[in-house]
This record gives C-alpha cells, sequence and structure tokens, in this order.
C-alpha cells in the first residue's frame, strides 16, 4: 500500500505540480469536488478587480468596445476550442448548459420535422432529460429514454437527435464519441454531446471524432466559478443550418442595427441571445486561461495516476465502499463513485473535517480528480480521514443525517 | 434659461443627492448613459472581492448552502419585487432579458393551441421582435407587428399573448400598464410587459395595475453590472398553470433528487433553467440594494426635475435637435432622445469629450437620467459641452464617422 511519504513522492514527481500553485486553494481542505465547482484561479483576483473597478466603474458603457466585452462570447469560446479539439469559430461561450441543449434541440428538431422523437439515456444528468423533454413537447415530438447498454440499437430513423453525456455525472462512464457519432450517423441521426464532465478532464478531439455538436459546463472542471456561462459547439458544416427557436438581438447579425427582422449572425454568433454576464465570463477567461497553461496529456496522465492511487487506497483501508466508475481509463472520466448505503451522512461528516467530495442520490460518495491542482498527497489524505471516519464511526452522529439544500 | 449656479443650487436641495455617494462615478466623465449600463455601487467592490476570494476560493462548493447562493435568485427577486410593485414570490432572477421572454411566451402559447398569433409592437426593441418570432414558429403561429396606435385594435381573441415594452428604448414613450392589461383582458389575451427601461425608472406597481406577466433588466436602471442577469415576473395568479418549453434542473422541483422526470418546482423557482452565473447576480444584489435605499417617488419626481432642466437647456443652447420623448411626465420613461441627422458622430465627439450618453440608429442621440445618481450639474455641463460641439463643429473631424462595433 502506497505510503504518505511515497505520495509526496508523487508530488514532487509531478511535472504538473506548479499548476496548483496557480489556485488560490484553502490551507485546511482536502479538495475533491473540483468537478463539481473548480477551485479560484489566483489571477481572477486582480481581473475580477480590474473588471469591477475599471471596467465597469471608471470605462462604464465604454468598455464593450474598449475591453472588448463584445467579443468575449468568441474569444473565449476559441480558447475552450483548443482544449476540446475544436476550430476557431466552433465554440462559442454562452448561457448555460440547459438553455444551450435546448438551442441545439430545437434547431435539430426543426430540421427534422418528419422525426418523432428526440433519444437520450435513462438516468442522464436530469438538465438533459428536462431540457430534451421540453424541446421535444415543443416540437410534438416525444422524448425516449433508454438504458446505456441499449441506446445504440434504440436509434432510429425517426430519431430527431441523440443526447448523451459524455462523462456521466455520478458513474464516470464514459462513451467514445467517435464510435457513437458514427453509429448515430449511420442512421442518419445528429448526436449532441454533453462535456459538462469532460472538457478540461479527459482528452478530447471533437474534429477528429467527427462530432457534429456539443455543449459544456464552464465551472466544472475549466474553474470559471460559481454558475459560470457554458460554451455551445457546432462543426462548422452545420452551422448555417441551424436555427434555433430561441433567437436574439446579441445573436442577430447586425445588433446595433435595431431592425423588426431577424438575420442570424454567421456562424456560431447565432447562439448569442441576451446581453452575456460579463463578470462570469470575465472569471470563466481566467479558468480556461489556467487550464491552457498545461498539456493535456499530460493532465489526462495524472488524472490516472491519481485515480489508481485512489482506487488503490479506497480498495485497501476502506473496503466497505464499492467503486462504480470504470477501472478502464479509456471508459471513464475524471472523477471516482465509490456506493455506500449511508453515503449521505458519511460525506457529511467527510465535509466536516474538510475533506470536500459530493454526493449524489441515492448512495454514491463523488470524488473529483483534477489534476491541474489536485495533489497525491490529498488523495492520500482524503482517504487516511475517511478510513478514520469510518473506522471511529463519527459520520453515525444525528447531526449528519440533516440534509442539506445543495448537495 | 437656467445658470451653472442655479443648477449647483437644485443639486445642494436634491433630497437625493447622498446617493450619488453611494456610486463610483469617474471624476472626468459625465455620465448619461445608466440607462444603458447603470453605474458602479461602490458596494459592490467589496462584496464581489468576498465573494470571488472567500464564498468562490476559500469556502468554494460549500458557499451554495453557506453563503445561500442557491436561494440568490428568489432572494434579489423578492428585493426586485418591493421595486415594482409585486409580492414576494413573484419575481425570480433568471438568465436574460431574452431567454426570459422566451419562457413566458413558450407558456403562453402552450396554454393557448387554437391561437394564430403573436402580437407586439413594429419597432419594438429587436430581442423582443426576435424571441416572439421564434416562439410563435415554434408554436407554429405567426408573429403580427403593428403599429404602436394599431396595438389595441389588434388584439383578437386569436392572439395568443400581446408583448409590449413598457417603456420604448428609443423615443422613451410609455404604456399605461393597467389600461393596456385591461384592453387586453377584455379580448381575453394576456399582456407581457418588457420592463427593461422602466424597472427602477418609474414608478411601477404590477399588483395594483393588475398585470399578468412582465420581464426586465438588471444591468440598466438597477446598476447590476455589464449584462447582470434579467428578472421575470407572473402574477401570484398564474404560476401553477405555467410550462414553458425551457425547463431545467434548477427549476426542478427537487434539483438533487437526480431524477429523470420533470416536476415544476412551486411558484417561479421553474422559472430557473440551469445555474445562475453567481458572481453576476451577486453584482446585481448591490445594484438592486442601492436602488431599494431610495424613495421611489423622490426618484420620480428627480427624474421629471432632471428632464425639464435637460429639454429646457437644449431648446435653448441646441435647437438644431428635435425632441422624440413625449414631454408629459405620464407618458414617458426616465431618458430623453434628442433626433439629429448627424447624432452618430456628435455623439462619438461627446463620448471624446468625456459626455456619455449613446446612439441608437438610425438619428437618434438618447441622454439617459438616472435620478440616483444623476445631478443636474451633470445635465446642464453636457449640454453646455454639446453646445460646444456644435458650436465649433468638431464632430465633422473624420475620426468621428468611423462606426463601432457596440453603440
Amino acid at each position: 500500500m502506497t505510503s504518505l511519504d511515497e505520495a509526496r513522492a508523487k508530488d514532487a514527481a509531478d511535472p504538473l505540480r506548479h499548476h496548483r500553485d496557480a489556485f488560490a486553494l484553502p490551507a485546511d481542505t482536502i479538495y475533491l469536488d473540483g468537478n463539481s465547482l473548480g477551485a479560484l484561479p489566483k489571477a481572477a483576483v486582480a481581473i475580477m478587480h480590474d473588471a469591477v473597478t475599471r471596467q465597469w466603474g471608471e470605462r462604464l458603457i465604454r468598455s464593450w468596445n474598449e475591453a472588448d466585452w463584445i467579443d468575449a462570447p468568441q474569444r473565449i469560446g476559441d480558447k475552450i476550442a483548443a482544449i476540446i479539439g475544436a476550430d476557431d469559430g466552433e465554440v462559442i461561450v454562452a448561457d448555460s448548459t440547459s438553455v444551450n441543449v435546448f438551442k441545439l434541440l430545437t434547431a435539430l428538431t426543426a430540421q427534422r420535422p418528419e422525426a418523432t422523437h428526440i433519444l437520450s439515456e435513462s438516468g442522464n444528468f436530469p438538465t438533459d432529460v428536462h431540457i430534451a423533454d421540453g424541446a421535444a413537447r415543443a416540437a410534438g415530438m416525444d422524448l425516449r429514454l433508454v438504458d446505456r447498454d441499449a441506446i445504440v440499437d434504440a436509434i432510429a430513423e425517426d430519431t430527431a437527435a441523440l443526447l448523451l453525456t459524455h462523462v456521466h455525472y455520478k458513474s464516470g462512464e464514459r462513451y467514445d464519441i467517435k464510435a457513437g457519432t458514427a453509429a448515430a450517423r449511420a442512421k442518419g441521426v445528429p448526436v449532441l454531446w454533453d462535456l459538462s464532465h469532460s472538457a478540461g478532464a479527459v482528452p478530447l478531439d471533437l474534429d477528429d471524432a467527427g462530432a457534429d455538436y456539443a455543449v459544456g459546463c464552464g465551472y466544472k472542471y475549466l474553474n470559471g466559478g460559481p454558475g459560470a456561462p457554458a460554451f455551445i459547439y457546432a462543426a462548422r458544416a452545420h452551422q448555417a443550418d441551424l436555427r434555433p427557436a430561441l433567437q436574439g438581438w446579441m445573436g442577430d447579425a447586425r445588433p446595433f442595427a435595431f431592425e423588426d427582422a431577424y438575420e442570424p449572425a454567421p456562424g456560431m454568433g447565432r447562439m448569442l441571445i441576451g446581453t452575456a454576464p460579463m463578470l462570469s465570463l470575465l472569471a470563466l477567461e481566467c479558468g480556461v486561461d489556467a487550464m491552457l497553461a498545461a498539456d493535456d496529456a499530460a493532465l489526462w496522465a495524472k488524472s490516472q495516476a491519481l485515480f489508481d492511487l485512489l482506487t488503490e487506497l479506497m480498495a485497501d483501508r476502506c473496503p466497505e465502499f464499492t467503486l462504480v466508475t470504470p477501472t478502464d481509463a479509456d471508459a471513464r472520466g475524471s472523477h471516482a463513485s465509490f456506493a455506500h448505503a449511508d453515503a449521505w451522512p458519511i460525506n457529511r461528516a467527510l465535509i466536516d473535517a474538510c475533506v470536500i467530495g459530493d454526493f449524489r442520490a441515492p448512495d454514491v460518495l463523488r470524488l473529483g480528480l483534477t489534476p491541474l491542482y489536485t495533489s497525491f498527497q490529498d488523495v492520500w489524505r482524503a482517504v487516511d480521514v475517511l478510513a478514520g471516519i469510518m473506522a471511529t464511526e463519527t459520520w453515525r452522529d444525528p447531526q449528519y443525517a440533516e440534509r442539506a439544500t445543495v448537495t
């Protein structure tokens, strides 16, 4: 079994170790929830102060031109494109992941009026399912949900679109984008990939995989801050044909002409709707810049090493937990989920001990591995604390049974 | 004609003069564009620093519960409700104005499948028109646009919804909410009011006016920061029947149960879709708090006095401009628009002289009067600078003909 000294040695040999210094991690906390809310890039403190006091406070409306607020969705989109293997102009930052799913699904149902349903996975992240349900209803179609292993067989010629989450939020299972896209294409069906748990977590090359459509989250592995705006991707060849039901003035070809008639902006610009929440957008850019500073092959190699250490230590010291995440690296993302009937109070006790993971109903303790700033010592200490909680049964204290609003 | 000394005397007698101190206005600038981007409340500097460094940086995911991020949309919504004459629980903060218009219009078309069209005004703010066009298309309906004076006659039994902007973004003309709502109700048609240019600008009492639905902007008179999230209102009696096509996990009754089936949250909670851009939301709260600290009758009285001073001075010193905003206070908002064939280069020359208004195509110079922080001296000096630009014809310098991305 790996010792604390051995974990320290892994940190000393970690080629990414200096990236941790770019994040403002609290000294008393072991943070394994960067897959839910990424840590604060230190650079964001000064950048946000400048955004508030100078750009907004002193320069006021002039910053739309001077500070190039107006192009921030495209500029940050291009940076995210570099992370997910897309080209300049294929990604734009806008709204939330949910709203972006809606844009793409309504554009796809409009293109395929003869289709009867949108297809997705039972137990997909709820917002994908809810959005697909609303988009299907709006198009007079149904939402069809099938189990993961039945997806490929369920793709039919009357499927308007297939909506899949690349890495499952709970189990961590990962689809193969290239294979999934090809299987759907064989039936003439477009696939929309939700990359919320994979962008910044696993190597992605959307263009190489032939992916058509994708969305993803800014506040998880991209470290964009709480509720950071999301991104939306469409392969260049499809962009001119996309007409979402949601169309607003910032997606018009000439928003400042103030005309009644809507003409979609060229390319992904049409995916903008209202005015972007600029402070949140500028914070996202800090997170994306921090991610761009690291080599993605090194990140994924470290993610695997962290996973291996975590699962080895858990199997040894906390055998009452059942790993539900695939051990095959190609079949998972960058978090590890462990089932335990008492995962809720155990997670509360962990948080109380300043080890932050999260709980996913009904029985999963989810631990995120964010190789930009998670250390091998973090993993060792987290398991050590958890083993202590299990040995002493402190999690049985009635205070930990109490439910919180957000889990 | 009012002298600078007399303007100074008006400031000295202004019961709201101390509120200006709550804003970080640049010393060298006369800012008459708070109707486009409100000024920075000084309190926001420390609050945003805390939000970034402590809430996000140190407390991380724990802030969703500890700092009550999760209830911010409702909490700030209740504060805005107090500004617009609505009740607790009738307003929630979410997304952009555009997306909120879409939510309400899709819910209303779904309720009235026998209707044939959405009705709005030609020359309404473009995003309202574009969103209504998309929502109508999604419902298999048309968008019907008619001139302002033909709206009432155009309301028909097969109108799914009437979408009107309370105060016109360009002319400043104001509808009577009570009369408009009653006229539509007589034909059984619901009205959606866009309050972007009136919330925080003119006295509003939605409940008293019998208003059914409304949306509005956070970054104009509410001083919420660039691209601040918007608000959405529905009278309590209607809330349980609203099912927008856009439905996401944050609007589910139990988002952290992570279930496939969507059950709309009670009340306005269902209008939440994805995770809110929290940094932008917390900045908005600062602006709303600054507005709540002032008496709204005093604000409106001062707005009228500022308007009277501005129009008197413009008529006297800049007679080449034509006032397009109604002089009747009950028929307008809190900005004054002046037509001039060369409004574009004149506005650029004004900005160069640190007098910030804005241009609205094709020929309008728009000057916003935000009584929380606009002084009588601001108005006097702005007209003085403009008169100088007109007298010296500096606006004819070719540099001012150049177009900017954002006007």
